[in-house]
């Protein structure tokens, strides 16, 4: 583990990090996010014969991806190579997992949390008439590769 | 509990509600998010002199919710009048709120709900140097009030 | 017929119109794109059995429609209450309709002009890699309501 | 002719193509809409002695095609190297050709295409108060260079 | 003079102003910025036939201003009902000024300062070829009106 | 000295400069911007014990940087590598510093001078409650390096 919380300067200012000299590596990054439905709002989900809320979620993931460095203050634009996000009905919800990818000089975890956290919110959207108190539960990293700081795998029990 | 999914209409298709009729009131929303830290990256939050990671945390969740409509694709773009996003190291975590306020003829929820998400977002990016396992936990919708569906407030037994 | 330019004052000078003392009433605006599809292209459309390419199309429309002030210079920023867009293989292509709506001072036609178009571009990336010659044909603007200068509807016949 | 259309996967769903992989060569489009305007329209065009309606649509066209990936659900975010349009009062309206170029993994035909097509709106941003019936007419794509798929030119005929 | 900061609630955290009950009135802005060229660099201005400098920084100025309450953090969005900002050649650089006004429940003292920034580093942007030197000065309030604060104007001596 | 202004063309026609056969290396600039401020109003900034108004100018001038591209219209979009503000209390007002760096085939002037001049807005937008006729003096360019137009350093006498 480091000493120092990311994007801090040894002044202690919250800074962006200079990743001019970095190697532009491919990186990538797995993010997943879970929206609990109950059984009821499950049910309703399929009643749509055109219109599919898990596709919107998954454009909109895909979108807000592009726009992360907008979003979070001390992330580098970068030109993303690759954005993915799935959808999925599984027992109690859905499970949301967007991939993103990149060659540059930093990594893309920020991207793929993102992406997760928009699509989960459009799932919301689209389903909180049913339901107000749905909860989008666990935001997390499930892997990084790339990059000088390794590779990342979360471990299977802590996501319980 | 309404019998359909929100944004869709008789035939089925995603779409956005035409809110041309709705009455001009004041809606407010309120909505929570929780980041989870261990012991040891909580301890080391408070030892940057200067740079505050909630604060950053804070002015990125307002600045989101301006931009709600972007991300979310069946939201209507509206003139917010209020947006603040306070954010508190509690035991075990930082405890996110944020409130979003319009005077307008649809609801607010989703711009509280972004404004939420991206400050937790961002609190996980100032702290992923220290633990990339650091999870966001529940993002939900507190309450809500004004419009026609009627006031709303989140069961605290639900939040556990 | 109006002797003048839009966004031109007396000085010649292109400028965007003052609508501060205009009535806020209810406009809405209906454009019209097509996108001339060959029948080898319409005949893989529906050969997705999940994504489908129209339903991209409709998204990426109805978010562009939310961002007409920051594409089309002279335009104001404005509260959408509504935008729907709507496509359709028919024969020798795809045919898009979007519908915006807003209760402000000033009209909508470019919110739908801008839906339409982009849907048609959406269509246009989606199927570049079958024929790179396909066209989009006819961005139009298919009726306007509401606003002092009256409403407007497109003759039949100009369309041929 | 490919067998697929663009940016979908095996299982038909549609996504971004990953061009992590792909070599960063330069890549070149040029795109092509044209307005068709009646001749009163064209003969109030010249009699604005400073602001040029023209010079607007060209600054609109370059503007949008840096934000391509915001507007078009599947393209790359990418560091364009160039863009111009060109807009020409010409027989029957305003022909617009707009240029697009990268160094990147991935083409700018949808760039180029943008461009094209926002300029083109603006312009009928710009006339409409003389005539609702103008038509956008003809968003193509006039060539590409670079990239693995090879060069393409549009056939002069099917332009007509 | 007011005894507090702009922005800041009782507990000394920057927030943004709750503007729901304020009167929606008629509020308008004036700002300026001034350019100051060297005689050889004033000289040049003129040697464009087609294009003109400052017609791109006045549409510069009018699209900034738009997005305000994207870059400034505690500006609320609103629907800007007028924008205009004009660039004259004078002795000694090139003077800005920049109008906004709206319909709303709070000020476009912002916006109005925004445009005439934007437009002014489009300026420093279109001639720093010529002389990296160029400085700009004076970024001020002209005059505001409307909204419980009253009407200001700037005392003529103070721009010296 | 150039003999042309920027972004010119041979027929006089204002573009963007086609960057894609130019060197990917380093570049930094540096600008700076004061915003002069009376005695009273410099003694209110330190009454804030929780937010800092200088560190909400800090972060607005560093998303700000991030959307030089969407404000400028001459300006290349690029992957920055870097960015910085620091806001400093001085004798007399607020100091802004901003620094940019990209590894790119064009400069990042424009991305410190958009910095700077954001920050300094924030900070006026925080402190005109208290005084309206507060002035931002001083946009201007203090270095750069890399690139083929040589390093450039400003001669401290001109900013007197």
């Amino acid at each position: 583990m480091n000493e120092k919380l990311s994007h801090y300067d040894e002044a202690g200012q919250a800074h962006m990090v200079d990743v001019s000299a970095k190697a532009q590596t491919r990186r990538e990054a797995v993010a997943a996010a879970f929206v609990e439905l109950s059984d009821a709002v499950l049910a309703a989900l399929p009643q749509n014969p055109k219109g599919n809320p898990l596709e919107v979620a998954r454009f909109a993931g895909i979108q807000a991806a592009k726009r992360t460095s907008e979003l979070i203050p001390m992330c580098h634009p970068l030109a993303l190579s690759f954005v993915d996000v799935q959808a999925t009905v599984v027992a109690g919800g859905v499970a949301i997992e967007a991939t993103a990818a990149t060659v540059a000089g930093t990594g893309v975890e920020m991207e793929a949390m993102v992406a997760a956290s928009v699509a989960a919110l459009t799932v919301y959207d689209m389903t909180k008439a049913l339901d107000k108190g749905i909860r989008i539960r666990e935001v997390v990293l499930e892997s990084k590769s790339g990059g000088k700081s390794g590779d990342y795998r979360r471990e299977p029990s802590k996501t319980a």
